[in-house]
């Protein structure tokens, strides 16, 4: 299958390019490096060198002799997408072009008002490209499980049949997000449905929860294929910042309470995910929202086993609450349906003690490129108040 | 009260722009002409001659010794409107700065594209100027009932408390817009959801349904101060439509069936509505959603109104059910609740016949100006596929 991957040179999109290329597919990434741009001008590098994408893409081609093609360009920029869509005429076309930084989004106006324009047009010229270019091909869009917030009822995976005086309807579930970035996504799926319901498109939206690790199979072959790791406060993971304040001797950083509750995957299972989605298409005119997360923990949950394993390995971890830099519940009711993935056949990674001790070892190696002030929250939410 | 219209060339701002006026209160208007420019494009002319912004307040003041402050300007453009805010220091911002067409937003990319960019970066662009210029200043935003589509279950005003798995939390009522257009104004409301919350911002969101009438008590003085009076089918409404057909000695065009059911109210209502608003503003941290209609009809209804009081009048009305540009339900449940505003002190001006008589009869005396090419449907929503 031809399969364009937009965002190919992140955390997600480098991993799935090398995987769908690997099983046999044509690949084709197109990345305009603004993550790497923003890191680098935020102080928030990721620990180990990533090679740029032509250069990771000729060392995969040297390793499997399988081929990627890049394109070096914005997807918020329609001519530059519509020639891409033109030339490789995509069946499929994975969406993960969007700034992915909540707290870069609560920075100021203008990464504010780029996290919009971006994340909002990228996903609009997409929706456009499929129409005018390619309109038999599935688009499958990274969404996240943070659309939905954290409401008092149990999340259902997209939609709502709602009851009220008397009579139903069904509805795209609530949605009420943390940060502008995630509200970003709130509007994409607005966006999306509009254009699918209107113009028969095929959509896939996978609500996807904070994503852990750093192998997958075709990175254990060579270091310089691995993924972006950030454990600063901008581009870091929670799970990340743990397991670098772990190695680093840093007590880690709880925000706030530490019950915040969120469903995580392995990044194993973001790639068995992109490929059940890509391998069951949808009929035209469908938005399926699919729930892509394997747990749940809290925040001290995530804590308390990186502080378990860790001083298994003899590392002296300590735990910290401090305050919180977000505006977010700190306790609350969190139940998510997460079944379809399953049904179209997921076998999940778990996070295991053995799983947080290989990405522990994996830091360990890096521990010399580790600069801890790049951890401490550097954004709060309500500064502007 | 220093009042700053945003879009206060427009059909509803400039007559909001004298009324606050000649209230008394301080008022700037803000416009950058876009709506003039697309109808020139488009062909979609104002069937009366409307003065440029400048030249109406100079008029106004020459017959009220009134003056108001004239901004033209782009409210897209943060440099531009902080300017604005920095110097003008409003305490409420009336904010109708929108691409208000459908079928305009429907028209293809480069309009889609300029809708979407143009009505979000207006809505991003007001609430940080507020956030930064004028923390306490009330925003009033007209919404439309066009957000909420037509759900089978009774429309409420803004929020909707659910019941599921035996749990319940308040959310945004569920949206689903039929245009893009309207889908740009539920990303105004999820994006002045999520700055409300988190900056303690004052939002009134005025969910409007299509709004009806020519003179206000200011215009009544002089012709030259009438608001924009649409009747093609980019910027007409099916009531101006109808007006000017049954003058013009066309069949009414009802598109499809005929049953859509829509909520209307009395341009001198929208007035009153935005004065309580005003009058009545919210606390930091609260977003009121209000419904802003007084009466509900279908389409045919509204063609048999026109066409008995034309026919009383001497003209000899016809109606046409043509083939529907549109993709919409021509028959569905439609029941919003409308009491809030009410409850502030509304006084409804409802559309009798004798108001129809006034509206045909001001049509009239611009009869030789209709020029019929204007009104058929020339977007059709479904011309991509």
């Amino acid at each position: 299958m031809r399969v364009l991957i937009l965002g190919g040179d992140g955390y997600l999109g480098w991993p799935t390019a090398m995987d769908m290329a690997a099983k046999g597919h044509e690949v084709c990434v197109m990345d305009n490096y603004m993550r790497r741009n923003i890191a680098r001008e935020t102080c928030s590098e990721a620990l180990m060198p990533n090679p740029n994408l032509h250069d990771r893409c000729d060392l995969f081609h040297a390793l499997t002799g399988k081929r990627i093609q890049v394109v070096i360009g914005d997807c918020a920029d329609y001519r530059q997408l519509s020639k891409v869509f033109i030339e490789f005429q995509p069946e499929t076309v994975i969406h993960y072009a969007e700034q992915p930084s909540a707290p870069y989004s609560m920075r100021g106006f203008n990464e504010a008002q780029l996290t919009l324009n971006n994340n909002l047009g990228a996903t609009f010229n997409v929706l456009w490209a499929v129409m005018e270019h390619a309109p038999e091909c599935h688009i499958v869009k990274l969404g996240t499980m943070g659309e939905y917030g954290t409401p008092n009822i149990d999340i259902e995976e997209g939609w709502l049949e709602i009851e009220h005086n008397g009579r139903k309807d069904k509805f795209l579930f609530p949605r009420q997000a943390g940060s502008l970035y995630h509200t970003t996504k709130v509007l994409d799926t607005d966006l999306i449905w509009f254009y699918v319901r209107t113009h028969n498109l095929r959509v896939t939206d996978l609500m996807q929860g904070p994503v852990y690790g750093l192998y997958t199979k075709e990175s254990e072959a060579d270091d310089r294929l691995l993924p972006n790791f950030h454990y600063d406060d901008i581009f870091g993971t929670v799970v990340n910042r743990f397991l670098v304040q772990a190695v680093a001797g840093v007590p880690l950083t709880v925000y706030g309470k530490g019950g915040q509750t969120r469903g995580y995957l392995n990044l194993k299972d973001t790639l068995q995910c992109v490929n059940l989605a890509m391998e069951n298409p949808v009929k035209p005119g469908e938005l399926r929202i699919l729930n892509q997360f394997t747990e749940q923990f809290t925040v001290n949950q995530l804590a308390e086993k990186v502080q378990h394993v860790g001083n298994i390995m003899g590392l002296d971890v300590q735990v910290n609450n401090i305050d919180n830099p977000r505006k977010e519940m700190e306790e609350h009711y969190y139940n998510a349906n997460h079944s379809g993935l399953l049904d179209l056949g997921l076998k999940p990674h778990y996070m295991t003690d053995e799983v947080v001790a290989q990405m522990l070892e994996s830091v360990m190696r890096y521990k010399n490129g580790i600069d801890r002030t790049k951890i401490e929250p550097r954004v709060r939410w309500e500064r502007l108040k």
